[in-house]
């Protein structure tokens, strides 16, 4: 515990910086457990601020063509860019990472930014878009109807997790930004600090039109009440609060769009047949290990449930756990350090229990109690060394496809055959990816085919493409983000297809002559 | 009341007929009071029969192509007009329909199954879809990101509306096995004999796989627990239902994908500085009179506010007004009558509930209770004569804007600028369809963009297409058919949009070499 009384950080609401009442929530260094900020979203008037972006961030923005909206994104870029040195030392602090940690969130934050006002250049002058052609409603082409997307009237609320405070705010915003839509974001409160710093400096650039991008750090108290019918909600995070937010009045009643990216069970298949001295096997290995220690394991995407053919699971828990043994932990601040902290004392009594709860059914293949921390107090600092489990009946255990450990954990499964791995697989429930690792293009294609229709992703890795595949885990802005059932139902990126969320379709049907009227003015997309 | 106890209507779940337990619900002709058929869904095993559909039912449909799936349909569709004749005589009875709204939804139904056959040809003989071209992911082209679309591994769950039982059915039904995911049908229980009884000749004719088809019919209790997670429900009704679907647990914990089309207050706009004289007049005059008698205004999506310059208001309401005493209202079975019944003496009740309320601050341009029934006893039958309500003062007017008579009603609104009569038609807070009048194509393209956002059509009516366009209120399968905000939020319809609610985007990431394999396998669709 710590006696500071840090400073309160500002919210910025209604066009004004404003800050919330009372003594509000302490934000911690997680290493050092040391005081770092303040915020509170209390006494803030979230109606008035709602009206503000719906009606001026909105009007202003609708005004801007695609081009012009591309452009304010990548005068963003450059803002981030410019104090990017600031956001490594608070992500330092706040989340207790280590720098190539942070630069997962910061820099695939920009990334993601910069990626979205590319695209937008490429939508032209244009402020809407026309979805694909016109078809004829008869015989007779004079009478035909053409679909179009436009920006909702409203405004856009992000509620989000507290592991990507950078890249969670940027691959929302770019997206809604770029449509046309302004942006309310309701960071994670223990890593507020991160989001709050970039949207005052990409506030105070002036860069964006007022109303365009505000932040409430602190209690979510009130805000979806503050919704309207033409708004949306964005929300990263636990099940439990996904469905807390479909079953508010404000949502269900007044059918406000709601996308949900959730925790899932990922998992990784080596394929049927791999010898354990190949490449393949070695990919996997690698894969695993990386997925597991990259931000301490805490990523929605993580793998934790590894699948190997039953007679490669000894030799798959050998490998793993070996290079696991060579995991440095501790204090992000020590060069050697290879794995930094949880985010919280909070998270890694959560990681714990869920640990607990797993080893009821499961043998402990590698031990993260036995990594002695680097420059940090283990009765302070929420570091954790890496945990592989496994289980030689995945069919018999429960746990392992229900709970995640939001952790350095994994489990490890052997299979059978073929089809037992994908069923398993499936008792995952639906999930944001699972990477398949063969250097049959012929299997990775119908694994691909099989598992598409439970995951958001399916990440085929192999020898041929081991240098230039991009991880299991990391988020591309290329492709779709988001998986069904557990994992959320939502949909985020997926180049221009994340427009959709923040556009309305309208089908309009009218004369040929009003249709050329219309299409003058829309840039054409596949419809 | 009758003493009748006709007989029970038999659910078709888990690839057989069950009668339900119990006395059940007694469907009843509403012109003239007779008992029909009773319905019960008690006691049947819903999660078997969910379980059923799922399993049998999912895994023989996507055993098939595209192409083998659409002609399935075709099947389907030859199957219904055979039978066509056995279902006007259905709903004469049961819905107190003349022959033409009979037409609208029997007709409509198969017409718009059809459309689905037809397209699914287009589609070919691939079991997925991708979904656009493949992305590079980094600058070599070896890795790359290839969409796909694939039938989701569950049951579609249609609950339906009473207005519809054909169209409602088969506007969903189509789309649901053209993807090849397996219905499961409830039909709002007042009129469910003639969706049960279509489901029976389909089924019986024996065009579909095993569970590809349920009906349900009678009480929904327990249909919603039923669902997994990668199930869908399609819901047709009231925004509270809505909101209670919503809200269930077994739908906001698992995220099933949830489609709701609800009531909506849609608008007609007569263009500023139009002529009474024109036949831009006539054709509003003309539109909003067969609005209000099509079905007895029991469509979702006739108009109920009739938007028209200050200076016409006199002249509009003394032309409709003029136009709806032409209109003869009793028993469907006389030739004469051109406005049948509404559904049930229940819809009577609430429908003169709900024009009392917006009496208050309306004024009565036309009376229906001023027409005296054809061959209908007025104590028995479920018929009331169109209703036009107006108000010089539409912004003082609330009721109007929020409060839907699902009947033969509507109410005329001057406007004195374009701006404000946008706003006007907003105040209704997201519609299925707004019609705009005018002969200038430039002011349709115009008005269509800043209504696009708040509605999912908009139908421009003009001289030039006076005789080819489909009317407001009906829903042709290539359009987009749905609204944001009151509305619902969902999308039907829309040609192979459609396809969308049904399938699963997932993203592949793999070697160019797997992704030309994947590639070989689908039917590409532009992304």
């Amino acid at each position: 515990m710590t006696t500071d009384t840090p400073a309160l950080l500002q919210n910025y609401l209604a066009g004004r910086w404003q800050a919330g009442s009372g003594p509000g929530t302490l934000l911690r260094d997680p290493v050092l457990g040391t005081g770092l900020a303040r915020v509170s979203s209390g006494g803030l008037d979230l109606a008035e601020g709602f009206a503000f972006a719906r009606e001026q961030g909105g009007r202003a923005l609708r005004a801007l063509s695609y081009r012009e909206r591309a452009a304010m994104l990548a005068a963003a870029v450059k803002v981030l860019q410019a104090n990017r040195d600031a956001y490594f030392e608070i992500a330092t602090a706040n989340s207790g990472t280590t720098n190539r940690d942070s630069g997962a969130d910061i820099d695939g934050g920009i990334f993601t930014l910069g990626y979205y006002a590319r695209q937008g250049e490429t939508l032209g002058d244009a402020r809407f878009l026309l979805d694909g052609d016109a078809s004829r409603l008869g015989k007779d082409p004079a009478f035909q109807s053409q679909h179009i997307m436009v920006p909702t009237h409203g405004v856009a609320l992000f509620i989000n997790a507290f592991n990507f405070p950078s890249w969670g705010l940027w691959e929302k915003a770019g997206p809604a930004l770029l449509s046309g839509v302004p942006v309310i974001v309701k960071p994670a409160t223990a890593t507020a600090w991160l989001t709050q710093r970039m949207v005052q400096d990409v506030v105070d650039a002036g860069v964006l039109p007022a109303g365009a991008l505000s932040v409430v750090c602190g209690s979510s108290n009130g805000l979806l009440d503050a919704l309207e019918p033409f708004d949306l909600v964005s929300f990263t995070g636990s099940a439990e609060t996904a469905a807390l937010i479909r079953s508010h009045p404000a949502v269900s009643a007044q059918s406000v769009r709601v996308n949900v990216e959730a925790d899932s069970l990922n998992a990784a298949l080596l394929a049927p047949g791999t010898r354990p001295d190949s490449e393949v096997f070695k990919l996997l290995v690698g894969e695993v290990v990386r997925e597991m220690s990259t931000k301490s394991g805490q990523r929605c995407t993580a793998i934790r449930r590894v699948l190997v053919p039953a007679e490669l699971y000894d030799a798959a828990a050998e490998a793993i756990s070996a290079k696991l043994a060579t995991l440095s932990v501790g204090n992000p601040r020590n060069k050697d350090v290879r794995m930094g902290s949880l985010v919280s004392r909070e998270q890694l009594d959560t990681v714990q229990a869920g640990l607990a709860r797993l080893r009821a059914e499961t043998d402990l293949l590698h031990d993260g109690a036995g990594h002695a921390l680097v420059d940090a107090d283990p009765a302070v600092a929420a570091c954790v060394g890496p945990t592989l489990l496994g289980t030689r009946r995945p069919q018999d255990a429960r746990l392992v496809h229900e709970v995640e450990v939001f952790g350095p954990v994994a489990t490890l499964l052997p299979y059978a055959s073929l089809d037992e791995a994908l069923a398993t697989i499936r008792r995952g429930q639906g999930s944001l990816v699972t990477s398949v690792y063969s250097d049959d293009a012929t299997f990775i294609a119908d694994a691909a085919l099989e598992l598409a229709s439970s995951h958001g992703r399916v990440h085929a890795i192999s020898p041929d493409i081991a240098a230039l595949n991009t991880g299991h885990g990391n988020v591309m802005p290329m492709s779709l983000h988001g998986g069904p059932g557990r994992a959320g139902g939502g949909e985020e990126l997926g180049g221009l297809r994340a427009l959709g969320f923040y556009h309305r379709r309208s089908a309009l049907q009218a004369s040929a002559a009003a249709l050329e009227r219309l299409a003058a003015g829309g840039h054409r997309i596949a419809g």
